[in-house]
């Protein structure tokens, strides 16, 4: 009956109810998270989402918006307890709707891949700066459910900042136009902000108008040895004052983790010779001439080098050297998936701390194993450090109660970045993993405006529930 | 008994009752709007905020927060009919808390003046980049309330993207601590941008932690005659193309608003000495050399000249010269003001869409009065068209309705901003004057979500009453 009713409004093939299809939908990427499902919903538009909507409205089943199920948290697949939900997937709906280079916006159906979006703006001689791992298979509606950062934070900003409106399905089925490809609107709260990082928990996005931006040109990279991270601290400082808005990267990585990869990923160099304690990957971008943006690259390590902050420093000669450098840093990934077993964790602090919160997260985790390895991998521009207590297989294998112990460790990290000002979940989001951390570290001023603003949206407790909020 | 309360928290300099002192704050600067408050609440720090909130709630008395009154809406002030409320006042709470220049990252208390916010930031070798013409007297408080615009909004957005986190009293007494100085924080529903442009009818702002920029060192400033608003389009859009985030202001203005400011303004002299019919100003701002800016502006004149896009153009070659093009693009505010009677209006439409609208609300006020002359200054950058339909003394004294009048041209030119999917509150907000046309252009759906969280917060009704929310 209510599966007949789907039906009605998405045809026989818009429903998906065989267990043996419906595994790709209710477990995630990494096999970690799985739960039941009443069906799944593959909607063409935004009027079909919000009629499957209205129905579960009417029958009382709960409602898991997903995207590219890319989650890092199990925030798009359902749980184990609780009622089983209808899981929205708006895989269908992936229409580039317009391009408006003049007014730097582009107007997409929810379902677009990332990627995507991105090939769209360079169609069109602009650049769409949101860049993330998972940007080959994600979507658009979840990168905007999840604020995704990524490497192009520092200098554009996260999936918020490149939003300039939506189109939502609300809890009660109605649907919200707010698709305005304005700059300055000033007339009543910016509702969109609500549901940008609301992980599905207030209404379904289905289409969104995002920000271009000129599309850059020309790019100088470079690889610099330092000996402290309080050094990367002083060469970021020293090239935003020199650069500004063309600096695009500043990537900090620990010299185990540089180890790690060059031990671990076939064809890959660090491109410094030495054995500095620090490395940093550095980026200019911008429109003007490659000439310039290198003279640029050059005057500024210069004044780094003069000023002692800098061991050594490699400068890319050609793409192919910048491929490399870049390939050496997404690396890290691969390396520590085929070496061991990191217990990463997503924190960000004030960017002047970050310094301290290496140092206390260190004695932090090494206070619970003395001599722990520690990688990491810093997006030092916007505080974002992901900090990873590393075993060996050996280690964890012989762990008597491992989840125990690995939230153990978590903790001692995320303990030292609240206390430093910082956040528990700085890009990857809450899901269903940090509800816990959640009820730990928010002010309760915080979490009763939440809840009162979920009630307020969704009554009835239909969207996502179990999720994000404690 | 309820003063006594006041006076027992905030002292008895802290409450002012006295007619002729309470004038101040319950009228607006331009003497348009004013009304009758219970009295005044001048606290010091923000736990007596709390406690007056709390005391407010207690007797069922409205709560006006109110900043520098700077409001071009009636926004700051009470209004004439439903209860008197307590206006609390924030020109006690004027600290700098404290600058973390590495993080860019300045703490204020929200009554700190613009500008000394502006000036802290330059004496940290840093740019707080919201600048607008109330910057001498309007509060940090009020700029957040109101998300207030601006010149910098092209390069560095509103008030909104410059705010890293927020302390608020809410309605029902508490204190949220979300001064946070994050760039990148996913754990749960963004609610400062809840507050951002609430206009007080959410909570009070009492603390902000602000964004900080690089310090730009150079400018490189250029006056532009073009024949159409479609040609400064273009040469915008090559601009962006060719210098990236250097460019810090396109100022578009008719040749009508030119001719009056020339006429009015003593000292003041059109940087250029042919007539055309449109003229841009603009300029690139960085933290490289003067020369290699000059080089940039240089470069993308000819390219633009080349395209055939400027008839003329004068570049600055001196501050002293800048200072003159500055002056004169705001000269048009004076200029208006001594001329006749301006009928301005604050619309945006997308940025591509600028040119239909100043040619369609042309059309249209020149439907009511035929010949009806207009001055037009644009931030073309952010789609931000201040249209002004203008009338001589004599008209406007000679009109029998001139409310009326004013609001069917109002009218008018909204309705074509609204049908090019714009706005018709850019940058100057709601306050008491735009409900009605908050009701007549917001879709149900958004004033159903706006009232709902209205009510989740506010549920007393109690902050602001009458504003913003139809």
């Amino acid at each position: 009956m209510f599966i007949a009713g789907l039906q009605a409004v998405l045809g026989a093939d818009g429903v998906v109810t065989a267990l043996d299809e419906t595994r790709a939908f209710t477990q995630d990427w990494r096999g970690r998270y799985s739960g039941q499902a009443v069906c799944i919903a593959l909607p063409r538009k935004t009027e079909q989402v919000a009629a499957v909507v209205r129905l579960c409205a009417q029958a009382g089943v709960p409602v898991l918006a997903q995207g590219g199920n890319t989650s890092l948290c199990g925030g798009a697949v359902p749980g184990t307890d609780g009622p089983a939900p209808v899981i929205v997937n708006l895989q269908r709906m992936r229409r580039i709707r317009s391009v408006d280079p003049a007014s730097n916006a582009i107007r997409v159906d929810a379902g677009c891949v990332l990627a995507a979006v991105q090939r769209a703006a360079v169609d069109n001689d602009r650049l769409f700066p949101v860049s993330l791992g998972a940007e080959g298979s994600c979507q658009i509606g979840g990168a905007i459910a999840t604020n995704a950062g990524g490497s192009g934070v520092l200098r554009y900003g996260n999936m918020r900042e490149n939003v300039l409106g939506l189109e939502v399905v609300l809890p009660d089925g109605s649907i919200w136009d707010g698709l305005r490809a304005l700059r300055k609107n000033n007339t009543g709260y910016d509702l969109k902000h609500l549901f940008i990082g609301s992980e599905g928990t207030l209404g379904i996005v289905t289409g969104a108008v995002l920000k271009l931006h000129p599309l850059p040109k020309a790019h100088a990279t470079a690889w610099l040895g330092l000996d402290s991270a309080e050094a990367a601290l002083a060469v970021l400082e020293l090239v935003q004052a020199a650069c500004s808005g063309r600096l695009s990267a500043f990537e900090l990585m620990s010299a185990s983790q540089v180890a790690l990869v060059a031990r671990h990923v076939p064809g890959r160099r660090c491109p410094l010779d030495g054995a500095p304690r620090w490395h940093v990957l550095m980026e200019l971008s911008d429109t003007c001439s490659a000439d310039e943006l290198g003279d640029a690259m050059q005057a500024v390590l210069e004044q780094a080098i003069g000023c002692g902050l800098i061991g050594d420093a490699a400068v890319a000669a050609s793409e192919a050297q910048r491929n490399a450098m870049w390939g050496y840093r997404h690396g890290a990934s691969e390396a520590n998936r085929v070496a061991g077993i990191g217990l990463t964790t997503d924190c960000a602090v004030p960017v002047s701390a970050v310094p301290a919160f290496i140092a206390a997260a260190t004695d932090a985790v090494r206070a619970i194993v003395p001599d722990l390895p520690v990688m990491i991998v810093s997006h030092l521009g916007d505080g974002n450090v992901h900090f990873i207590p590393f075993l060996s297989f050996e280690h964890w294998g012989g762990l008597a109660d491992r989840e125990g112990f690995a939230a153990r460790v978590r903790r001692s990290v995320n303990e030292v970045a609240v206390g430093l000002g910082g956040t528990f979940s700085a890009e990857h989001g809450i899901g269903q993993t940090l509800v816990a951390e959640m009820a730990r570290y928010k002010p309760a001023a915080e979490i009763a405006m939440m809840r009162a603003v979920k009630r307020a949206l969704d009554p009835s407790g239909l969207f996502n529930p179990g999720r994000l909020l404690p």
